[in-house]
């Protein structure tokens, strides 16, 4: 991909990214049809599969030989990474979606050859566009997003962290999890991944760290922060797998290697 | 106080709050001076310092009948709330407004003869007024916040709760939080306590609860919630009282009840 075929790309993306966004806007407040998925918590509603597959269309229409990764299941059966692949998530956060009608993010990510090149997590409600391309810095709309602060201590940091985490749990240790909460700071939790890769790209919050993510959770969010600086792995700081669901350490460098190393323990 | 004089009051009350908001915003990204309180994670600014004394000084010239409770020490010895109580937090959620420059609020409670009258939080980088009058509804900007959903099954809550109380700790017994989070949707951590108190009134989210809040920190947030029908009480359900640090459960009403009497045991 050049460099004219990348920002072609990119001009795409971000105009079907504000016009899914804006749609979402004017349906609001209309009554909407929820499901649950594989527990009464995992919801799914009208508006995440319908702009999903927007998305799709749009992508398919324009870009015929490039692969689609979705949430909802209108994307492609896809086994690797090899060549172009949009990897959306229509909107993330559906719980806040449905409950506060705010805080939720479209994420999409796209990769090539398993490299993300550009990611846009739009918070939707504040109409606000984080954005980046690979190696041309990171945006909060028209705001680029300086470096992280190279040398953050750790009793100083805020991470974002969900409580159920610190509950016993069949994933990590919740030991090293409640040594970290006591070491940190403080710690918030908002709902979204998408929103919380945002803030750590932001430089708001220095890390977040959660046990269950899918590729459409992370991609437009890895773009991010890679590109202020930031590192993402696993929680235990293994290498991400981009085709399946994993741990997240996405954070600030300074204290990366610390957090994984000293205070994640998988069971 | 009749209603002119209340009226007066609340315009009043609200002229500053407005007031000290643009001026932090115009301050905003002026170098910050940072002091540590009581412990290494329990910020003070000069903003908090500047703010605090403003609000004293305008209630002492308009109201020298008035009393002023508040966090940074500008204000009077308050010990008991007969007649009329300014209790006033000028940055509820400091450690926000030193990492996130967002997320905090300045918080106006009014109190006469130990009664909720008037309440303001003021979210001052959304530049978003909540705002209450006891018997006359609580607002959120111009838009007449509705009275919360009657009747909320726990399981399919949202819970504004700080994951620090689900490590073992001094105050609650850490399994009884545990539960909970297992049995709710979900939880939420935006570290403004005045903030949660909003997000309960604007039922964007059900129940808040943390352990250790001064006056200042919940005096307005309980107008609001009052307003829309929820219950404020300690955590394990008792009274609050209002010139004690104590926790605090803001709650829907139709889960209060089951919260504080199934989920909540201090040691």
């Amino acid at each position: 991909m050049n460099e004219q075929q990348k920002q072609s790309l990119y001009d795409n993306a971000k105009r079907w990214v504000l016009e899914a966004g804006e749609h979402i806007r004017t349906k609001m407040h209309q009554p909407l049809v929820i499901e649950t998925k594989s527990n009464p918590d995992d919801l799914v509603t009208e508006m995440d599969q319908d702009t999903e597959k927007f998305f799709a269309e749009k992508i398919r229409e324009s870009y015929p030989d490039h692969k689609v990764l979705g949430e909802e299941g209108f994307g492609d059966d896809v086994k690797d990474l090899d060549g172009v692949t949009w990897i959306v998530d229509p909107i993330d956060g559906t719980m806040n979606f449905v409950h506060q009608k705010q805080n939720f993010a479209i994420s999409v990510g796209i990769f090539k050859d398993g490299i993300g090149e550009i990611g846009f997590i739009y918070d939707v409600m504040k109409d606000c566009l984080y954005h980046a391309k690979r190696n041309e810095g990171a945006y909060k709309n028209d705001q680029l997003l300086p470096a992280l602060a190279n040398s953050i201590p750790l009793e100083e940091a805020i991470i974002g962290l969900n409580s159920t985490w610190a509950v016993p749990n069949k994933k990590v240790d919740e030991n090293g999890i409640h040594r970290l909460i006591r070491k940190v700071r403080g710690t918030r939790s908002y709902g979204s991944a998408a929103l919380e890769f945002a803030y750590i790209a932001e430089g708001i919050m220095d890390s977040y760290i959660t046990m269950r993510l899918a590729p459409w959770d992370i991609a437009a969010g890895i773009v991010l922060v890679h590109e202020v600086g930031g590192k993402v792995t696993k929680a235990n700081g293994e290498p991400i797998n981009m085709l399946d669901k994993q741990s997240i350490l996405a954070s600030n460098a300074s204290i990366h290697k610390e957090i994984s190393m000293n205070y994640i323990s998988f069971k």
